[in-house]
């Protein structure tokens, strides 16, 4: 959008609008937005609906932040359904239970404004309009503005508009648009993008990058997955991110899917991820046959906040005896748990090589009763260890020192883990963790996260 | 669909079915289907939702008549709401008002079918699927077999879909792909096309064709409409149709709309026409700044039927005067009303030129009487008159023997008439319309309709 | 191009022209379009170039007969090379030999027309307009009309235009569009395509066509190929073309190349049909690898001709004594050459079962004998047989009344053959056959080719 | 083209061409390359041209600079035309003058490399590496290696394959490929762009940026051309660049074509420019009809060098005596022809405000007579100012200080000239430069060249 004085376009927009639409002409913008819905809504709307709801959008799009909020709580406030009908509906369906009653119902309760909300949908740009509107709305709602039932028709109608159906998966490359390119930059959530020619390397041959994108939003990307095509299950995030392209994916045998970001926060709430990942791993079965193995390296973002409540709120013994015993010939001292929290809380701990090493086993277990969500009755708590393992993927592997960013460090210490998704056993572990909360581990991150007595001491106690 | 067994395809989808997802061998296909369903809308679904979806569908897509009617009575009597949850959410609302208990009540009258057919969509043509269902479950309905509830389901999740903001305008001409124009010979509904040469005429350089489509359904138009460019407002339906092409949009003034089909009988109840129609003049006025008038060459359905029971209930004097005394010496014999109902039910009247002559003045009267709707007490009855009224046209010219068919013929005795579309005046007239019922007329249809005497005194009788 | 008056056209062109260009009004079309190409040609062309070559190109495209032969012959003997200055500096590198005096030769020898060629071609349209015109010609020079350097330069403009780097290949199915599927109607040649409902057969799921398109032209198919997807190598052409569809190309393992048609006669001379084979060969390999044998079901043009001949002129034993036994038998008469010839030119050889039997041994033989240009001293004559085994083809098998058609009787006594492309073979085949004459053959094939004396003693005579 | 090391692509390519082509084991890369070309020439290369093709072009794209040239020369050196044949043809056209002769003589002459360069582009990607080809053998001509045989052949194909018939206009924008875009960033010449922000800018809604493309060539602008759309004709290149959008093309009555840049080395000496600019000229006037004005702001590349050699040469009185006094006046010293030349070269002239202002009307005025072409009988020599002119532009206004960058003075001490495109008169103005050489100017400029008397004493002189 090109800079420009909100007022001048005011006047310009209005003056179309006012000339328009015979709208009077001293009226601020917010109230002048909501004349037009009110005639948008109404039954002379129907012959220019497109045209008034082209004004509605545009002027949307030039309020202040306090013009917004008034239109805004304009459309929650007025619009709504008649709760009188709906009582007397509710009556006479409790008495009959007859589906014509019912019908009368469900046609008292839905509120004139999701009527208004689809008119809106027609303006050129409308569903984006929309979509911005729903992320304006869950910004204020924070506040307690009162736009809970703006919220919800929003909510409703874009999770119908938004169904998986009609979404289309398509891989981006160094031929796609600079328009769609610069999104990418832009929506990066994971591992940052660093301008354009970092861009470019995660675009090389030997990396895929898929998205998810709807017709009406044809430029804009609703989420997307950046994938390595690597030999072998990646245990370090740098090589995958800062090493130039090896020339292709010839000899690639697993995809590593590093980073997933979603795009629009105003269609929060409206899962696309599992589709996503299962579309791209059947998309590169399809594209590359060589590929064995699809899985993840991902953050463990809850990891270190978890221990140190779990050390803090003076679990008894989180190390185990051979495990203080290696920390205490490192660091020279005593290990009691204020030791070993402080130790944690600094950085002394991976700048000094054999303190490293000792703490290396003790962290990795308890990453690993972390995310098995072993400890504690609320069971696995991770969130993205949630979405991996709701999706059907297992926890396979552990890397220490995947992630030796500044970030890495301060979530995980460094850790990373990788999930991997095999397309035999996906439907049966979503539906064992769905079902139990049991998460699906590989021998190995299950012996780690039961080695020792303390996963069991730790059950106990509900840490 | 190429030909095959339905027998061998079951096989070949029940064998894939069974095997994905572990079905019993021996069940009718209905039940499977219904199987499927059950399982798409659990939780297990949420894992392999998409290829669960595609199995329903393709096994819908092969179900011989008895099938698919017990499959629908089992998704309109599964899927429901909890018609006691209602009971108690509406109490709560009854007492609150609160929106939270709004909420509650909105979720407990979501019937989970909604659900389920949003899952259906996620397979491959699954809106294509949905749409069909519906015209199976609007064709079924006709017979009382229950299908309100999914009826319901259906038409409201498909007119969200079908937002006129995510219709697409595409102009149809020979360079379309012959998939989607063999869908334009077998659509059209107005004037019938015969065969690929004729399509061809219909698509030469001085017509136009534009349709509306869903980007969920990019094979299949969901309405169109066939423009012929011309000098002057086209006065008779076979020089459009017929005549060969004399060159190009060169010297033409004047859009005549002489054809406006809608495809999907799965849509009924979801208007596209008004739009379409306003859209294209918006596209033409673009393309071709030469064009100054935007009219139709309409068909008027409902003529004939009514004139004919008009005579029969004995409406007094039909005929006025001077049309009497005319039609008396064409036809040489006294003119009472069972002779005037029988010369028009006859073909004598249009095969005698003194008589046909004799006949035009009083039912091009007669004819801007019916449109008009001023006779009567129920307004404007004819269905094509409603539909271009409400869109804001106007009755502009009754074209004598504008379409000299045995249809036309049967119809309106021959006559057409031209609606023209002001786009400066289309939103007055179509509130004018919606809030009066009253039709905009040219000066010369007007003074037509309330020629003589007769128009007011039909209007006295209630004709 | 729709219907329009020559002299109306003339005149809105011309008025164009004219106006445009500053040219004289009275003048007939051909001298018209002669001083537009002289000013084309000229220093002032350079700045209206495009405006002049489009008006050149239109003004072609609307002259009649004569004026397109006058504006022909205006081409052919204007715009030629200086005689003087090719002998003054042919004589020059005859003396030095120097690269310098070469390129002055070359210069010398390169006629202006070609430049002028070159630039009609920026017209819009100007490719297509030159292919036109080169058809043209070729009509023309047969009527010994003079046109000869204007064939040349235009061939050898076209030539180096349409060099196969340039070309695409398309696959084309019923989505392609109606305006380039009309073309496959227009030039299919060897097995003509009844209307759209036959061409929609031929691109059902069992079937592919593909085409080359060059860019200038992309409403043009040069050249396409129309395959069957089948299992075993087909031996009949009728089910091939009538039989509906199969349901796809499921089981398929051979692909059956049943039709060849070159679209352009303006390209004549500039070969594409070898490409297009081996390149489609290459697309079905990979598109759908279960196929392992590509080849294709030919007609033999010449066969009948040449076995006339052959009898005609005398060769002593046509028929070997088995043969000849046989056909006594069947026809209860005596077997000279007088009677196999008037048997064989009349039907009645193929509508009395026995005699039919009789005659298909020595047909078959004589066949392979005619394909493998053993007999003579001509090598192989068929056009057909040159074509593919010039690609690298090899003779397969012959298939006895495999074209029941009257146009199959008339050519080849009904027989077709396949020729079996085999990638593995196809440059050694080639090799040989460009350098021998000699063609590849199954050994079946080559066996009845050879079987029995006649064979040897038709080549020693010459046949 | 991902990094690779030359040894191992060279392993993979020769064992692949080897295995292909039986070729020996133990050859350098550039030996078999030339084997490669001898099969691809022969007639067995017909049968696998493509796949020879393509061994050759990617063999090619891997030669380090020895290898290359040694293949260069062999192409050089080899597949040329037969001088006794050509003399003998030479003889017989000598004599009769025939058309047949002529057709002998020109068969003779083409080199049957051409043919070669032919097959060559039948490789994916061969258009690219010819192109490419033909830019090393410019860059290594220079060196004097014996290439010109094969730079004919290649500039004369290229020109051919280019025709401006076949190029495609394209508006570049930010939603066009990103690798597409980069190449902008890559080729600019005039104005450099800083990186992808500063793209942005020069394509946002003010900006427009057409290419012209070849389809062999995709992904390859052959020339760009960068217009600003601004109110009045821009005097100064900085706003141009430098000044953030002001929101759109509204406004704009003037397209300014501030950079044209060639980006195809190997394409030298085949002119698109003139070709482009008109047709933007068109593209604009039919996209924004507001449009009434199309000029260049084009830098004056060699007046700075022109004047210092007429002052140096000692042209007697390069300042008019107005001018010469108010220099004396500004700098406090006497005016002799060593102290201006030397105060141009420095600095000290454009830091000091009245200096400044007093060489201003000279330099002006001299700038006028440069461009002109008025002074010395070369005619116009600046070759910015040739194009523009031979495009049929005209000179309309100098502009004092409108490039300030440290270029800007070094090549014209600040000016720049806007060359205007008048299609009205495109034409005459073309026609009248190219045969007397006489430029079209404004009055303006005109009087500017022709003011004083110096300008009728440096024709005099021939300065």
């Amino acid at each position: 959008m090109p800079r420009i004085s909100l007022s001048s376009m005011w006047g310009r927009i209005a003056d179309g609008g006012r000339a328009l639409f015979n709208m009077p002409e001293s009226r601020p913008p917010a109230e002048l937005a909501a004349m037009l819905c009110d005639r948008l809504i109404s039954t002379r709307g129907e012959a220019s609906g497109t045209a008034l709801a082209r004004a509605v959008v545009e002027l949307y799009g030039h309020l202040d932040d306090t013009a917004r909020l008034a239109f805004l709580q304009h459309l929650a406030t007025h619009y709504g359904p008649d709760k009188v009908a709906i009582d007397k509906a509710a009556d006479a369906f409790h008495e009959t239970g007859a589906f014509d009653d019912y019908l009368t119902l469900a046609r008292a309760m839905e509120a004139p404004r999701r009527e208004l909300l689809g008119r809106m949908n027609m303006a050129p740009g409308g569903t984006a309009a929309l979509v911005q509107m729903r992320r304006h709305v869950l910004n204020l709602m924070r506040k307690g503005t009162g736009l809970q039932p703006l919220e919800h028709d929003l909510a409703t109608l874009l999770a119908t508009w938004f169904n998986r159906g009609f979404l289309q998966i398509e891989r981006m490359d160094w031929r796609s648009s600079a328009a769609i390119l610069e999104k990418l930059i832009e929506y990066e959530a994971v591992h940052e993008i660093d301008g354009w020619p970092d861009l470019r390397r995660r675009l090389a041959d030997d990396r895929r990058c898929y998205a998810f994108f709807h017709p009406a939003l044809p430029d804009e990307p609703l989420i997307f997955v950046e994938v390595a095509l690597v030999r072998g299950l990646a245990d370090s995030i740098r090589p995958l991110i800062d090493v130039p392209s090896n020339g292709g994916a010839g000899d690639a045998d697993t995809a590593i899917f590093y980073s997933i970001s979603n795009c629009q926060d105003g269609l929060r709430g409206i899962s696309f991820g599992n589709f996503l990942i299962k579309q791209v791993v059947f998309e590169l079965q399809a594209d590359l046959p060589q590929l064995t193995t699809f899985a993840t390296l991902s953050p463990i973002p809850g990891f270190r906040a978890w221990l140190a409540r779990l050390i803090r709120t003076g679990s008894p013994a989180i190390l185990q005896p051979a495990e203080r015993e290696r920390l205490k010939a490192a660091s020279g001292r005593a290990v009691g748990k204020g030791y070993f929290l402080r130790l944690l809380e600094s950085d002394a701990w991976h700048e000094d090589g054999p303190l490293k090493e000792a703490v290396r086993a003790p962290l990795m277990r308890l990453c690993a009763v972390y995310l098995s969500g072993s400890a504690g009755g609320k069971g696995v708590t991770d969130p993205v260890a949630r979405f991996h393992l709701g999706n059907g993927a297992r926890i396979e592997r552990l890397n220490w020192w995947g992630d030796p960013t500044a970030k890495g460090i301060a979530q995980s210490f460094g850790l990373m883990v990788n999930y991997l998704y095999d397309p035999a056993r996906i439907e049966a572990q979503h539906e064992a963790f769905v079902r139990d909360g049991k998460p699906a581990m590989s021998a190995v991150v299950k012996s780690l996260a039961e080695g020792g007595t303390l996963a069991r001491r730790l059950r106990l106690i509900g840490a």
